[in-house]
C-alpha cells in the first residue's frame, strides 16, 4: 500500500529574485512536491517587503508591497500567514531562496552574520526542528537555519562570502554543485545551492526535486530500508 | 549528432494569474524547453497592466503596474520589450496563460469575441505564422489567436462559455483534459488548457511538457520520421 502523502509547508518571501521568493525555486519546489504525491501548503508573513526592486532595471522602485500578498501570486491564492502555523499543520517544512529570504525573511543581506530572523519565520522553523520534523532550505535561505541554530552542517553552493557568513554564525558550510544537498542527521535539515550558482531552469528542477526526495527519506526513516 | 536547440520565444503577461502571466504555467514552460535542450528569450509588452489584482483577496488595488516590468520578474530580469521581437530571433514562440493573456496580452476579459489584441503581440504572432514557425498558447491564451486569425483548430479545455467565444471568432474548438494537446498543422498552431481545468502543479508540468514537444516535433517535420 502506497504512503500516505506528506505535508509539506512551502514559505515564501514574496515573489521575483530580487526582493522576494525566487520564482523558479518555488514552482519547482511545488513541482516536486506534486510529482511525488505529496501536498503543499505555502505561507508567507504578513510584513512589508524590505523594499521594491523594478526586475527590468535592478532599480529601487518608490513603492511598498507586501510579503504575503505578493507571495499569494506564486501561490495562486492559496496561502496562509506564517504567523497562524504550528508544527502540527505540517510535517515538512521548506524555504526556497531569493533575496526574499535575506531581506524579507531575515536581513542577512543587510547585516550579515549579525542578521535577525522574522518572528514568524523563527518560531515556525524552531518548532519544526523541536518537532523533529524535517526542514529543507535552497539558495540563501539556509543563512536562516544558520543564525537560528548556531550550528549544523549547510551548503550556499560555492559563494565564499556568505559561506564565511554561515561559518561566523556558528554553522559548518560544505561547498556543493548543481543538485547536490547537504543533509544535517541531527537537526533534520537539507540544503541545496540553486541560484546560488549560474543555473539553467533545469538545474533548478534537479536541485528542487533532490532536497525534496531527501526530506521526504527524512520524514520517513524507515521507508527506503 | 544531436540537433541543434530550437530558440523559443516565450511571450509573458506579467507576474501572477489574475492581472499577469500565470507563474506556474510559464516557469513550467520554461523547464520544458531548458530540459528538451532548447533555449528561451522571454519577452512581454512595455504596456500597463489592465488592472492590478491583491492574489490573496480578489480585490482590486489602487495602483498600476508595468507588464514588461512585473514579467520581469519571472524571467529574472532576462527579457525583452515585445516591440522590438522579429520573427529571425525565434524558431518558436509560445503564450503561457494567466488572466494576462486576456487583460493585457488582449482584452477578452472585458470585450470576449469583440476584443483587440495588443499591436506587439498581433504583430509577432502574425510574423511567426507568415514565416511558417510554430506558435503555442496555454490555457486562456489560445483566445489570442482565435482572434487574430478568425480561423484554426483550438482547444482552452472544456468552459463552454470561452469555447463558445472561440467560435464565435471564427476558429474551432475541441474539448481536451490534462496534458492534451490540439495541433493545427495549417497554421502549426498548438494549445493545451492548463489551468482553464482543475488543476495539480504536475498536470501543468504535463501540459507544458507536451505542447512544447508537440511545437518541437512542428518546427523539425523530418526528425521524428
Amino acid at each position: 500500500m502506497a504512503d500516505q502523502p506528506l505535508r509539506f509547508a512551502v514559505v515564501l518571501s514574496g515573489c521575483g529574485v530580487y526582493d522576494g521568493a525566487e520564482i523558479h525555486e518555488a514552482t519547482l519546489t511545488l513541482l516536486a512536491i506534486s510529482r511525488g504525491g505529496h501536498v503543499a501548503q505555502c505561507y508567507a508573513p504578513d510584513i512589508a517587503q524590505h523594499h521594491v526592486i523594478n526586475h527590468l532595471t535592478g532599480d529601487e522602485m518608490p513603492e511598498t508591497r507586501n510579503v504575503l500578498i505578493e507571495a499569494a501570486r506564486i501561490a495562486r491564492g492559496k496561502i496562509k500567514d506564517l504567523a497562524g502555523f504550528s508544527a502540527d499543520d505540517a510535517d515538512i517544512l521548506i524555504m526556497p531562496g531569493g533575496f526574499g529570504a535575506a531581506k524579507n525573511l531575515s536581513n542577512f543581506a543587510v547585516d550579515g552574520a549579525d542578521c535577525t530572523v522574522d518572528d514568524a519565520v523563527a518560531a515556525a522553523v524552531r518548532a519544526m526542528v523541536a518537532a523533529e520534523k524535517p526542514v529543507g532550505a535552497l539558495c540563501i535561505a539556509p543563512v536562516i537555519l544558520a543564525k537560528l541554530f548556531g550550528a549544523g552542517e549547510l551548503t550556499i553552493g560555492q559563494d565564499a562570502g556568505v559561506a564565511g557568513a554561515i561559518e561566523a554564525m556558528g554553522a559548518r558550510h560544505t561547498p556543493t554543485g548543481h543538485a547536490e544537498v547537504v543533509i544535517d542527521q541531527t537537526r533534520k535539515l537539507v540544503t541545496s545551492p540553486c541560484y546560488m550558482l549560474e543555473a539553467t531552469v533545469a538545474q533548478i528542477a534537479d536541485g528542487a526535486d533532490a532536497t525534496v526526495a531527501a526530506l521526504v527519506a527524512l520524514a520517513r526513516p524507515g521507508a527506503g530500508i
